[in-house]
């Protein structure tokens, strides 16, 4: 009988155990070569949690909603994954930073687990990594996976959005606050949620959301589904109800229906371009090599410019 | 006489027009490749000014430290550009969010010129773009130019890494605060600095960071230069006289010295490196177009694993 320590690893993390699916996503975020064999096995077994892209501008209130949201779909005996991709996020290595409360609850429920991807490496690579770890968190039997992503670049953004249902978090009181969230972003929502509704100008940010959203309104464009607005308050517990049921009705749109099927092939599109690009600019990177310093000393004597040789580098790489 | 746009716009630059400059900045940005042919005519016209990169973690006090800085050089009769990458920067196109006095006090003058990156796009394409503005920068006359990064990415670090002089902001009070501040954050400076230093725990911050540089101290590797701890409190106004000696002592040290020189290759062949990744990109994401459909759908039907499904469109598309 030959010993496969990749398998058993597998074999534990599909029985749900935390340091066996901790290893794995550190190993797909690592990008390690013998990891991708069983990423490959991983990747046929998953695809039945609902995957929920969360994201919003700083200050919008999304971890907080994260957590509410988190603590209750757990409370319904669901098993939650969080992934969060986010440099100014409270999580920290599985643990939390700060004085959330309900984080911390969270945090030593062996039902949560909750996972910081670092924003770093190759472009494709954050992505990748993220897509890699739900997955993961898919096999091992996690229920709903829950991406949190600021929504500042546009890499967080695409990040968000592929998940089967995405929600962009709006907020009173963040200046020019709804003006602030960038078309793009409210393009992409499934749901909208406005949060802090405890304060009194929430309503304000509602009307105006809704006003915006008319105003760009596209029919026909999604025919199964209009996408809603609900106002929650993390504080007070509100809207929370109202968010699980558009949740769930969201679900069905995104698994049973031609939308979700064409959702999911622009999903994988956008999967394979990035891990793809990951691919290439690693092979770049080690053929350039012996290629770079000549270049490099034309560069810094100023005797061509980044364009050029960038050019010259990609062709002699290239062969 | 023949027309002739390109030229007069970055004529108009040269003489330190200020809104050629931001047009020249924005066109560098998007990447357009009419924009670089005038790019390599701003490269070979560049590398006078005294470019600065400060990084720091979320919260150390380095926007406010980049405003006063600026302001004290700026009084000393300096022309100061300011290159803010950062998602959670105050500035935003140029003018600046909230209710920062000194910061709207310099969004006034023509002698400084602040621009927030956009943090999206293709990999290299924030390093390119960055050290694209900077070198327009350069040619429009600016003495100093800061590339103020937040200290969370990789590629964040390394974009603050690609200056003549790198500052490196820690500051009291962010839980565990020094020991937060990766070690490779702490290798790249020049210059570290302490900021809010008004408070009382600032000086255990300088202490533990003392200790924790002395830990990691490999004797010879920089010899012409033993970057130095400089306290300051942006509040108070302290501590910049010391600062502004430091960066002028290291400024020599980057222009004169064999260290200097073996430090502006190797950003020449960072800066190489990522106008390549960019451009191979580029020509990627156009060659797999026409391959990527039957691949998703392969993939969206899960017949077979990202991995295996990228190497496919990495070949298809190179040929």
């Amino acid at each position: 009988m030959s010993y496969a320590p990749s398998n058993s690893l597998l074999g534990r993390a599909k029985a749900g155990e935390i340091a066996a699916i901790a290893r794995l996503i550190s190993r797909a975020e690592a990008g390690i070569p013998e990891a991708r064999d069983t990423l490959a096995e991983i990747y046929q077994g998953s695809g039945k949690a609902h995957v929920i892209g969360i994201t919003g501008v700083p200050g919008s209130g999304k971890s907080t909603l994260v957590a509410t949201l988190a603590a209750r779909l757990r409370a319904q005996g669901q098993k939650i994954g969080i992934v969060a991709v986010d440099p100014s996020s409270p999580y920290t290595g599985g643990s939390i930073l700060g004085d959330r409360i309900r984080m911390s609850d969270l945090a030593s429920d062996p039902g949560v687990y909750i996972r910081s991807m670092a924003t770093r490496g190759a472009v494709g690579g954050l992505a990748r990594a993220t897509l890699d770890a739900v997955d993961i968190l898919d096999v091992g039997g996690f229920d709903t996976i829950i991406i949190e992503t600021v929504g500042v670049g546009q890499d967080e953004v695409e990040i968000a959005k592929a998940s089967n249902t995405t929600v962009v978090v709006s907020a009173p009181g963040l200046g020019d606050d709804v003006q602030a969230i960038k078309a793009g972003m409210l393009e992409i929502a499934d749901i909208h949620v406005v949060s802090k509704c405890d304060r009194s100008d929430a309503t304000r940010t509602i009307s105006d959301l809704k006003h915006m959203l008319m105003l760009g309104l596209k029919p026909g464009d999604k025919p199964e589904w209009n996408a809603p607005v609900v106002g929650i308050s993390s504080y007070a517990g509100e809207g929370f109800d109202d968010l699980i049921d558009a949740l769930n009705r969201h679900r069905n749109v995104a698994f049973d229906t031609e939308t979700g099927r064409k959702r999911r092939l622009a999903i994988a599109s956008y999967r394979l371009l990035k891990t793809a690009e990951n691919l290439l600019l690693e092979r770049f990177v080690e053929n350039s090599n012996p290629h770079r310093l000549a270049l490099a000393q034309r560069l810094s004597a100023r005797q061509a410019d980044p364009y050029s040789l960038a050019n010259e580098l990609v062709t002699a790489s290239l062969g």
